[in-house]
């Protein structure tokens, strides 16, 4: 775990989310339309313009997705080739004219989202949810210590960082009405989670060691959430509507092979896994996490931290689970961790926890107080693993909230 | 209402699914790969091979989606042709070489689904259902008279009639164990839905009305559910691994306009609807469904019959419902009504209604019972909107029960 040295400068800066030792794969536009980039310092490779040493039909169309269905030899070569690229000052005459500002560019979607499952693997997580919706002693649903507990999302509505989020309309009814009204949601919330991405497929029931070889890599995700709509919708299918308005992932794919310096083990059992469910060694991540606020015109103020070493089940365990049903998975499939909280009331991802369901409001720094999201306010996720002298960042996920459309 | 004649003689059978009426899509392999075609009697005709004055890029994929995404006119302008070249005789020699007998030919998935929702809106099968897995105090949740409640299925497991189902493994805990075990299903289920097909995109709410125009056709559908697995995992976000081992469709896709002349109105309202989700004109079908099960190597029981004319709500109401989020829906999305059940015991469009959980099994014809569903049994959906003199049919959807894997 020591910092990789790379010609571009930018890059050797202990604080930068981009050294040599992560190239995560993005997609950009840069004024020459969608090209697949790779991120160095504070610049972004044109990857299909340099000598990658792959088969270009890899690289015809802007998306990630043609690389993951290559398989793990092509992802470890061309990450090994791309460090070389960006290591070796001798090809930095080749290589350079490639490198655009990430300033100038425009981030897009990294890869095609074909399906997208969201799990409720956070412990903290899911006594604190737990408590609000169904008392303190229903808190933990009976199955959770031994499921990685998850529901189908919709993909369709995954967006990339920079998309706003106009607020949706829904069936919400009060506990002391009778009946429910059709109007714009008034608890709109965030999920700070860790999203997986799955990079082969599968046909027919996976190890968790397979599991763990499938994903590609990881991306920061937002799985906005309307509280209210939540709350008279989900029982007994689960969240619908309420989840379907937009989840947010980060641009840069940081791969598996970029974060496997931060292994870190899933804690220890409270209830014995059935043995499918084993590791063979550590499956989480040390990643610190946070999620700031700016309201319209203001300040960021962090609204919470934690990390992904907090999760109950890793992403291996869950798209292990996944298969049990022989459900098969396809490159492309994403996989949200669930909210990730930690233990203390400032390490909670979602601010129904962090205003324990609107009832103690978050202060902001400029005095403003929030219970849930108002129009304006922008999201704003980030994480890195941190290492001795580097770290290996996600760079942001950003959203702002629009107001809903005016249908009176 | 009157049946159409056909120069094809078997299209003129009183009793067939495939009058001239009809015309539904599927994709075909008759020997020469994967083609597109329409039903007509008892052949196929290969759509792209005649003179269907559309743009032949919409022929070039075995796959209906892109002659959706073109739009209603192009649907209109596409049957109005099809019905011409097989109604007309004079265009016998032109066409019938094109013609093979559907007997010959294996069908194939008519379109590739992009997601899959699955609904909840036979208010017989939700008061049933919810009686046993709640209790009949708790049958039908607070929230069920206002939404269309659906939940998000996995697309990748949708198959095509003629597939098989490999029984599936899963956590499964009886109320008397303290702790799951992972086992194979031993309540494997059916479902008898009826599938509508997406076929325009939206990008914001639309109105019941804007959804039903969206609507490209109709399949059968067969929903398989683990029951077992399903009753430990599903609390509190939905079915999920008891959902995705396999759902299959009909090959055939019956379009909205092939069903016009068979609309119904839902039922009258037990409380009123909010006005959103208020219906233009009745938007149901009159369509005749089936299922039958035949033990490996014996007849055929029929185990239910029921209409679909006896949903809640309709795929139109579901869709606008969808969208409610803003979530964005797109061409190829799969819209399950949800389990159709009439009121009376044989009506019921699952073995868990059927048998009420398993305490009265049925009888087959050769003496045989059936709690849930053993391997070697094949299911057998089928369904068709009658009217006087002739039908407009789907023809079967079936499935065929395998052994679990074995992994001891």
């Amino acid at each position: 775990m020591t910092m990789m040295q790379s010609w571009v400068e930018a890059a050797n800066d202990p604080q930068g989310d981009f050294p040599l030792n992560n190239l995560p794969y993005g997609v950009f536009d840069a004024g020459q339309g969608a090209r697949m980039g790779v991120a160095i310092g504070d610049r972004i490779l044109d990857v299909a313009a340099v000598d990658h040493g792959q088969d270009p039909a890899l690289f015809a169309a802007p998306s990630w997705n043609a690389v993951m269905a290559a398989g793990p030899a092509v992802w470890a070569a061309l990450r090994a080739r791309l460090t070389d690229l960006l290591g070796d000052a001798t090809h930095r005459g080749a290589v350079a004219p490639h490198l655009v500002p990430m300033a100038g560019a425009r981030l897009l979607m990294p890869f095609t989202v074909s399906e997208y499952t969201d799990f409720y693997a956070s412990k903290n997580h899911a006594v604190n949810v737990g408590t609000l919706f169904r008392g303190a002693e229903n808190a933990l649903p009976p199955n959770w210590l031994s499921i990685p507990i998850g529901y189908n999302g919709r993909a369709s509505s995954v967006v990339v960082s920079g998309s706003d989020l106009r607020r949706p309309w829904g069936q919400l009814k009060a506990p002391d009405q009778p009946l429910p009204t059709f109007a714009p949601c008034a608890r709109l919330d965030l999920e700070l989670e860790l999203g997986a991405i799955v990079g082969q497929p599968s046909d027919g029931m996976v190890s968790v060691a397979e599991a763990d070889a499938m994903i590609f890599g990881y991306v920061l995700l937002n799985d906005w959430s309307a509280r209210d709509i939540q709350a008279w919708e989900y029982q007994p299918l689960g969240p619908f509507q309420a989840k379907a308005t937009a989840t947010s992932i980060s641009p840069w794919i940081v791969t598996a092979a970029a974060l496997a310096p931060f292994r870190t083990p899933t804690p220890a059992r409270e209830r014995p896994l059935l043995p499918y469910l084993a590791e063979p060694g550590p499956m989480l991540y040390d990643i610190d996490l946070t999620v700031s606020l700016a309201p319209a015109g203001g300040a960021e103020t962090q609204l919470a931290r934690t990390n992904y070493n907090q999760m109950y089940f890793s992403a291996a365990q869950q798209l292990c689970h996944h298969t049990t049903s022989g459900c098969p998975m396809r490159v492309g499939d994403l996989l949200g961790s669930g909210t990730i909280s930690g233990e203390t009331p400032d390490s909670c991802g979602s601010l129904l926890e962090l205003t324990r369901g609107g009832q103690a409001p978050v202060t902001l720094e400029d005095g403003r107080t929030r219970r849930f999201l108002e129009d304006g306010d922008t999201l704003t996720l980030r994480g890195a693993a941190q290492a001795e002298g580097y770290r290996v960042g996600f760079g942001a996920c950003a959203g702002t909230v629009l107001p809903a459309v005016d249908r009176d």
